[in-house]
């Protein structure tokens, strides 16, 4: 097994500058910290370049790393280790993995239940859709322009290990609802006012694409003039609005059969 | 108009403590940042004992604090808002609210939909199911022992003003449920698997209590022994569970009437 033991090793520079955006984008990896991720990616036939363990971790999963191939399998010093994660405590594992690649197939012929989310910011409330769209048992995300980067941590976070059990897609929202409508399936939109249609009076049903929308100004409005419907949940109490995570979550288990 | 420009200042000093919950509980008051929250607080006649502005803030808001009491309005530096504030750009008002007392006779008599949070940690979580219980119409909310404290900043944060909206009540919810079956209402439990019933089979109500638990160990035994009926989700994909406060907005909105 490869040992390293400072963190000033070049390699562990190059890995960490996966905690950077840009530097994901470069190299189409990111990383992803803790036990239950590492082994959901494994279970998921996910892309692993590396596993970093500390000492400690190998004692705690031993028989889980013995499985694994060692020839991707890194000691790291609690140093590293350190220098590497995101927690105030790391747990001693962490892991490399190549992003997917998206088939093109997909692109051209959307069928089942989908999430767009338009400018989404907060990555808590990314992650918690795209949980709560796997939970839903939806067939896959799309993630539009301006929303939170689904490989950072926090999202990664939050996400739970979603994002190796249904196939998240980037794009052009706009597009995306047309290659939809070519398959006949319902887009609809989200209001934050009752200029909308209320939820509850949607069948549920197999083929369609729900929009949720930026936390302070919702949907785009040139999203919502290509929607077949747009709908809201009512307020009736005194709140202004919902999360928009606790919105998304009431609608996708309305929709969806 | 009283002014203060040493965050040295003993008055100050004292109102900084106000970021920690036992001094929070033996003043029996809590402090609100931001004008949204401030404006909130005086709309629903939350006993607001000051108002700290910086000199920004009063031009911001002059017309506002016109109407305001100005008896109760400090002017403080910059310097002085930045030593209280909890932002990394604090936005230049705060404020001092006294903690609301609850009438003994609502805790005697339970009537309409109510929500009960077990042992529910994360901040977040917390904040976001007291809005959604707002937003749905909900009577009030039953904190339980071991829940984190609603009057700490991120749980203030993501209530976004609930609290001035309906009573949140602390107490032991096994005594709690007694007083609910006393009047006759449902009490639904929520459990992680499917050894409960599925939430749909419920029909739209007014009167019940929902029983939300912690976010890893799920309601506590004993009080899912005292339940009419215990809830759970169906679970349709890979994800394992949903986020507690997705699934408190899925069980809110389906079964409030």
């Amino acid at each position: 097994m490869k040992e390293i033991t400072s963190s000033k090793n070049e390699w562990i520079k190059t890995i960490k500058k996966l905690h950077r955006k840009k530097h994901r984008e470069e190299m189409q990896e990111y990383l992803i910290e803790g036990f239950h991720l590492v082994e959901e990616a494994v279970n998921h036939s996910a892309a692993i370049r590396w596993i970093l363990v500390t000492k400690r971790g190998v004692n705690e999963w031993k028989e889980w790393l013995e499985e694994q191939d060692t020839e991707i399998i890194v000691l790291v010093s609690d140093e590293v280790m350190k220098s590497l994660s995101d927690l105030p405590t790391p747990q001693g594992i962490l892991a490399v993995v190549g992003m997917p690649t998206i088939s093109e197939e997909l692109k051209d012929s959307f069928t089942g239940s989908w999430l767009a989310l338009d400018q989404v910011q907060d990555p808590g409330n990314v992650g918690t859709m795209i949980r709560t769209a796997d939970a839903a048992g939806f067939t896959g995300v799309i993630m539009g322009e301006g929303a939170a980067d689904i490989y950072s941590t926090k999202v990664l976070r939050a996400m739970q290990g979603s994002h190796f059990h249904l196939p998240i897609l980037t794009g052009d929202i706009l597009e995306m609802i047309q290659a939809f409508k070519t398959q006949g399936s319902a887009i609809y939109g989200t209001e934050l006012n009752d200029e909308a249609v209320e939820y509850t009076s949607i069948e549920p049903q197999q083929n369609f694409l729900l929009i949720m929308g930026n936390e302070g100004n919702g949907v785009r409005q040139d999203i919502l003039d290509q929607t077949t419907k747009n709908l809201f949940i009512p307020i009736k109490g005194k709140a202004e609005s919902l999360n928009v995570a606790v919105a998304a979550g009431i609608l996708m288990y309305s929709l969806k059969k």
